[in-house]
């Protein structure tokens, strides 16, 4: 049984230490790797695919740990989540995003509102948006029970470095993500442009995972 | 049923092993990466998330593998520390990480009795540090049984990096390296503020914990 | 029982995958560190390891997660697999491999159609691919049950690092790092010696496996 | 009941592995590191950490997976490994370590007869390498059931870096390490003054978890 409010707690809490992580450690290692931008997204990763596997194992039993719109979406659909828990899910996630990249602000004396100026556009990044986020889904969707922690982080890990968009693949930390002018941040004018490949993604990741289970229900018994 | 006397030895020994891993791959680090402040960081990292994950696992069962004042301070308020053992904790816990920093020089023929000169101070290390300690305590009590250890360690490894103060979220830690004028080093004058926002940090995140709780006893059943 | 079809999409879904991670991380880290080749491969190493364990997880109830045709051509030796069942394996690893291949150059706006130019050839490159041939069939072997995934992962990643070749160990890694004029890349001209290398290797895997069996059946009960 | 001769191959085969990970890792990280001795050390860390994961994992059920003389040692003096088998362990080891490193240098095209030129000498280094056995030991003793494989494997990533002489803890490691003038040779000249530091080490931290063990039996109810 869902706990309404303690979940849009969690959603919330959840949300805003993911893009803290993401977002504080892109600070972090863009001022420590004197240039070397291998080196920063090397400890970004590390620092993500470590938050992920906290955030899910402590909050997967409160809220079931989405912190991200495109899983709420594909929960509703797939109706393992009410469309009014739906709607405050990606509140609490939208508000969790925003609150995360001002905390980061905040404790890294930087000007609290800030716009991103990296732009991210063309047809390489969003297939590779796409992509990241079907294959997030299919992970999710896929997972055996109790492993979906560990599993949704080193994904999440290895597709930073395999996707040519370094995978977003989240519509919250697209919109955390663009109030942060800094490593880890997306112009305004990307936003959208990531998000519809997001949703896009999502969609066609449901999809697959749905092939896999029509072609089990009608299997020959052939071996 | 709490072993007194062998409990006192893990929480020293425990507390002891952490800050030699913390210090001493500071050191060891600092010297291999040829400035390259990043890199450190990272080894700095790795070394302190594999001696958290194995010091929690071998000592939990004998003392609780605290090997943190504040975490034996919210155990006390919880009611599941006796005051005296509390007291005798506390002691261990600051006998240990002394003795760390000092083990730490005599291995690297540095000068065993030094003072950081490595001054952290500030709004946003203030709110930071309180931030991660926090998190700290968030992480443990609502870790499931079983996976406070890696929880534990991937938390401070994300918060080495996303945190503006590298994450100490420990007293014994900062009285440990205050006395060490190396890479994880903090200054005297520095460390009373560290430990103030550690204390607040902690209170505030059992705080979060019990509203979680009492959302939960109060939960609407809607969904 | 195996499920015939599902198998197919599952074997070729997930060496694509497999191909995309190591390919696509080598594009993105080559372009990030700056000539750094150490950097580089560790990226490329911590992404495969990710992508494996992840990749194993979520396929080896759906087909067993080869992968990989001497994985597949051992487990046919062993009686584990149809013959049908093999030659419809190898189809589906072999499509996959080339499959991700041309989705990383479609993502990192590289021409698609490629073929590399990265020599790699001697006495021990050979002995190196045939050795960590060897070694992940003993492991895949050897592994306790529900451990395979994170074993097989973990050694590749330190096989990477402590074979000369850093380990391919897969004919369908062959295949689709020959379509890629990139980092990860290897030349047609080394590939079916790659290949060679790789089922002499798995054969002496299986048959040093078979080796501690029979040792055991026919054991002196001494100790 | 323990597995004579396939424990003798258990534990020959996986000191080999250890030393081929430990050395050839090294050699690869040398070359590619360009002059970066703390990336070196970081590619050498974590594939010796994989290596350790995986060949505990898999022989841990044959031979106990000491691939360590003074791991033997203690098992000895507690009783469970008989003085023959004891014996054939210290064979075993010694004669996988040195070809561990022979096949190292035939794989990386290097002269196969070597000796190390690398002094590692003085208190620090003796202190350190006696300190780093006596943790490995009581992480070894202290581990919960089955956990034993990943708690060695984090111990000795912490102990590369946190102890002055980047923790070898291993008699056979510093035989096999001799034999290779590279990154992670020992000069012969300090070899008996490492393992004498090993053996002492050992002792004590048998001698630490025999205090725990008397202290919990002796312990006063008061808590």
């Amino acid at each position: 049984m869902m706990k309404s409010r303690s979940s849009f707690l969690a959603e919330l809490i959840g949300t805003m230490s993911l893009l803290m992580a993401v977002i504080g450690s892109g600070v972090m290692a863009e001022r420590l790797s004197s240039g070397n931008i291998g080196l920063a997204l090397l400890a970004n990763t590390l620092t993500t695919v470590f938050a992920l596997y906290v955030l899910i194992e402590i909050f997967s039993s409160i809220s079931g740990a989405h912190f991200n719109p495109v899983v709420s979406l594909v929960m509703l659909l797939r109706g393992d989540l009410k469309f009014v828990n739906f709607c405050s899910y990606i509140c609490a996630q939208l508000s969790g995003a925003i609150l995360g990249a001002w905390l980061v602000h905040l404790m890294f004396n930087m000007p609290i509102f800030q716009l991103s100026t990296h732009v991210r556009f063309g047809v390489g990044q969003f297939f590779a948006e796409a992509l990241a986020t079907a294959g997030l889904l299919i992970v999710i969707l896929l997972s055996p029970k109790g492993k979906t922690s560990s599993l949704v982080a080193c994904y999440i890990g290895a597709a930073y470095w395999f996707t040519a968009s370094t995978s977003f693949a989240n519509p919250a930390a697209v919109v955390g993500r663009m109030l942060s002018d800094s490593f880890a941040g997306i112009a305004p004018s990307s936003s959208l442009f990531f998000i519809t490949a997001e949703i896009a993604g999502a969609l066609s990741g449901w999809g697959i995972y749905k092939l896999f289970h029509t072609m089990d229900a009608s299997r020959d018994i052939a071996t």
